[in-house]
């Protein structure tokens, strides 16, 4: 599916991803609500929030938490100092257990669902590299503060030989311009953030992390003056195209992915992929 | 609905369409052809120009005379010295007569039919405000030219706990970007003359109404040497999209303002609101 | 259809259209591939590319032939020193056999499906005007280098009474925003490379056709890394909807064609705007 050429290209977004199957302590999600009631959820899984089943059902259960508690609006960051998300863990696709990977598949849907379509505000506070799944827990927020430096974001799917689902392009497209997701989506773009900033990826820069959080906080506090019910049916309205896709699409999704996760050349590819990252990592 | 702040923040919009409530004399359009075979529909219902089953109907009746006598085109204006149009009158949906409210609602439906889809070039010379319903009207149109100035313009329903209609949202995604049109509409943003030039909610900034109406002509004029038929199909193709929604959804997209506008929390919300105006009127 | 000032207006376009009736000789698409395997298609139908049957067949033919091949990709280009392509021959749609006109049409959609929804990278070095036809082909492409200078691009089809399909329409959207396409579409507005680059509708400018032609190989070679599957997919998928609509809609789209072009009003205006090409030709 992908040659061992862009293996190596990617390995310096996935290196931390592969180390980290052993490291996993403690909650994955930090829930954290402030005095003005806005929350805070920080993705914690060392070192840099690969999203596997356990992660995303720990997302998926602390937005229904915010939900049920009716928090003001949701802040999603990183409590890595360099990565926001490095997107899917690619360990939950390497040889896997059928069930397995369907219930993460299919907990990625709901992530997603509860997010996008989420009746508070959200906003992602950006604090590091946002490579394809990192991106687009990203993209599904309101708005997005990024830190400036060195870090990346973008759906870069395709430089892993993997093909983006309608739902992540629709995300995109949600975000910045067809003509801006077409190119990024094919040439696997990582935007730099002030090249994010420029097509509308993200909404401002911010100097730090508590820039970025307390930039995502005024966001959210401008609803203040809005009426709840009003602004969710709003969002949910505008958002509604996409939604409803997957909501009639989710069989068919799920299917789509399980066929390309048992495909013996991409199981190929990922021993070959894997065995790359542990080679760099034995460096 | 919608809390007292709320209202109060909205008050400064909506004040004078209170007040208008026992002033209706005189035409409410003025249909003015110049010796280019230009129209202009001049809105004068004082003082700004609210929307009710009365001027909705005269504006109706324009366009339609407007098709009739194959004008080269219409330029949309108002004859109040700081506001467009204050949007949808409060008090069509305040204790409202069933009957009645279907008329009002079915008939800015119809408006909007003929002037989204028209077969003539329409421009909207914003000489003032333009909220809610005066910014529905002005997008609806192909063009925008607005007066410098203090003036705002701006899908701003959520803050006053409404949730525009899809046909609404879609008109505001043919002239901006699919993400300024969600930011814009969930924190009911109201653009000032710069800002609204930027995202290209308007076209052209006008020094004044004379200026204004002058650049609408302007661009009127460009359509000299098209082929009418060829014009009027392009665009209703382009266009097709939200009017065949609306043309198919009409009674559905009905029943949901009347639910909405029988809702004893609207109701209440309408009583507070209309208080606060009465209130601010009497100062 | 279409006042003679018109014709006068559109006749700088096509005036060689029509000369070149006389002048087809040797291969219509020149198909030279490189050292690195990319193909470069030149039109070469003198003096000015006009689309007629023969030469949308050869193009057709010359895409399966890279498709055959797999070339790491197409740079589609033109002979001439100032025309891309003037678009579809006119002389096509004056007085058609209604058998021939039919296959002129057909062939014309399935070289848009074959170059809008191919497997492998495309990109148009734009080496001089590209008005309607001829500004479809290259926004069908993922990549647009147009040299500098005094040429233009446009979907110009309402200054010739024509109306422009809706796939025409979509691929206009797909490349710029929904405003400036609705804009350009019903003024039959004509860009300089400045306009172009600043909207969208172009993404980069060259100095002269080696410049052009240099840029979009630069253009495919950005895909060295990526898979050429999931690169092929995901922008299949991204394009889907323009795609999938006309494979639906073949035969009406079709339909409409024919009867556009037996209308007696159609061909009166062209009569008379061949005739206004002879007398210019004659001078």
């Amino acid at each position: 599916m992908f040659p061992l050429r862009q293996v190596i290209a990617t390995v310096r977004y996935t290196t931390p991803a592969f180390r980290s199957m052993s490291a996993s302590t403690g909650p994955l999600i930090d829930l954290a609500v402030d005095n003005d009631g806005i929350a805070t959820l920080t993705m914690q899984r060392p070192p840099v929030n690969s999203l596997n089943l356990e992660l995303l059902d720990a997302l998926g259960k602390a937005l229904d938490d915010v939900s049920k508690n009716k928090s003001r609006g949701v802040v999603l960051t990183s409590s890595s100092p360099t990565v926001f998300s490095a997107g899917l863990d690619i360990m939950e696709m390497y040889k896997p257990d059928i069930k397995r990977v369907e219930t993460f598949w299919t907990t990625l849907q709901e992530v997603w669902l509860k997010l996008f379509g989420s009746n508070y505000p959200t906003a992602a506070a950006i604090n590091g590299h946002a490579p394809a799944g990192g991106c687009l827990l990203s993209m599904s927020c309101e708005y997005r503060a990024m830190v400036t430096g060195k870090y990346n974001i973008g759906l870069n799917e395709t430089a892993l030989g993997i093909v983006a689902p309608k739902w992540f392009m629709d995300t995109m497209c949600n975000t910045i311009s067809k003509r801006e997701a077409e190119y990024a989506l094919t040439t696997a773009r990582m935007f730099n953030t002030d090249e994010a900033l420029k097509v509308g990826l993200i909404d401002v820069l911010a100097t730090d992390k508590a820039d970025a959080v307390d930039k995502c906080k005024k966001f959210i506090k401008k609803f203040d003056k809005i009426s709840p019910i009003a602004r969710a049916l709003t969002k949910q309205k505008i958002r509604a195209e996409p939604l409803t896709w997957l909501i009639k699409n989710r069989k068919q999704d799920t299917d789509e992915f399980l066929t390309f996760v048992q495909n013996p050349k991409v199981q190929q590819s990922l021993e070959l992929y894997i065995q790359a990252l542990k080679q760099k990592s034995a460096k």
